[in-house]
């Protein structure tokens, strides 16, 4: 199995949070409440401090690319999860779009690796 | 197998284009050739249309909305593959924010240290 | 007189464009045709150019700068004139907000209400 | 004296704001802190939220997009301000595009009355 489930199972905390939001808003809740025009400036600002870390040198400069990589990530799928989008079709779109096909895809990781 | 790795083996073709533009410039080679603005407004492009597609009624909406939803998560990656965010990483980093971690995908990730 | 009605003048071309777009298709009428998720993207991405034209050195990255601000400053004047929102009504806004009224700015606010 | 003068006088604001930032962080002072992708991010939130305005009915809605029209371009002040960018350079620019100058647009402006 890939490492890439992490995407499905944080859709599935997203759906989760949004079905029955818990008494303590989670951030997750704060968002999906908060509406689009929040969770899309925030996929704006996550965008642009994925530009501003990868502008900065050295090791923490990259750790920090990576948590705001994450964030825009993260972001992106909260606006999806909002509206019902299903990760599954997200990834048949994309693999369509691309020619990437699982088997396909199997064979290309470990000639990658 | 799951049907995510399509995201990784998208990154794939993107840092592939990336090391050696085709001849014929794709899509996916003149954005990253016009760069980070370019990119980051195209992410915020895609972001409003998964929010005007939420709106649409019946099946021919929801077709487009995930579709719309396929291009904002295309144009993150095509950001996170310019400045060459490992995907691994980032799936790393939301695992671990969210607690999400499953025994295979914390085997997958150990297998990446 | 001020120099700052050329945004007031600008609306007024944005407006007309939209009222009677020319045969040979402008670039205001494209926009305005394109719709809001590619304005917003513009709007984006302007602001993203904003800030990478901050960064370059010398009077080269000064006139670059103020030409990414005036790209910005019109992509939003093109959203608000697609939603016919009077510009004298948003400078009575932010007038109010910041208790900005000098008494030539007040009297031209008394003459439109 | 043309109404548009409440931005220049804005701008003034955010200048003295940014040069001798007040003991209570007002909310320029902190945008001005928080820096580019905050601002970037809240300028992309508030173009959603003028569209999301757009689609209201009645007076109500058209109160509530000036409001958002009036934060749209503030955060784009912001930004501005922030990069020192002077706003008779703007005006300047915007003028030249279009072909707007201060006589003509005096001439236009009553020609619109």
């Amino acid at each position: 199995m890939s490492e890439s489930s992490v995407v499905s199972n944080l859709m599935a905390v997203i759906a989760e949070r949004k079905a029955r939001p818990p008494a303590d808003r989670s951030y997750v809740v704060s968002l999906l409440q908060a509406g689009d025009p929040k969770i899309l400036g925030k996929i704006a600002e996550e965008a642009a401090e994925v530009v501003a870390a990868a502008a900065e040198p050295g090791d923490g400069g990259r750790d920090h690319l990576v948590r705001e990589a994450a964030d825009l990530i993260f972001h992106a799928l909260v606006l999806l999860g909002r509206h019902d989008v299903p990760w599954p079709a997200v990834e048949a779109e994309l693999g369509r779009r691309f020619g990437i096909s699982g088997i396909v895809e199997k064979e290309s990781r470990s000639s990658q690796s």
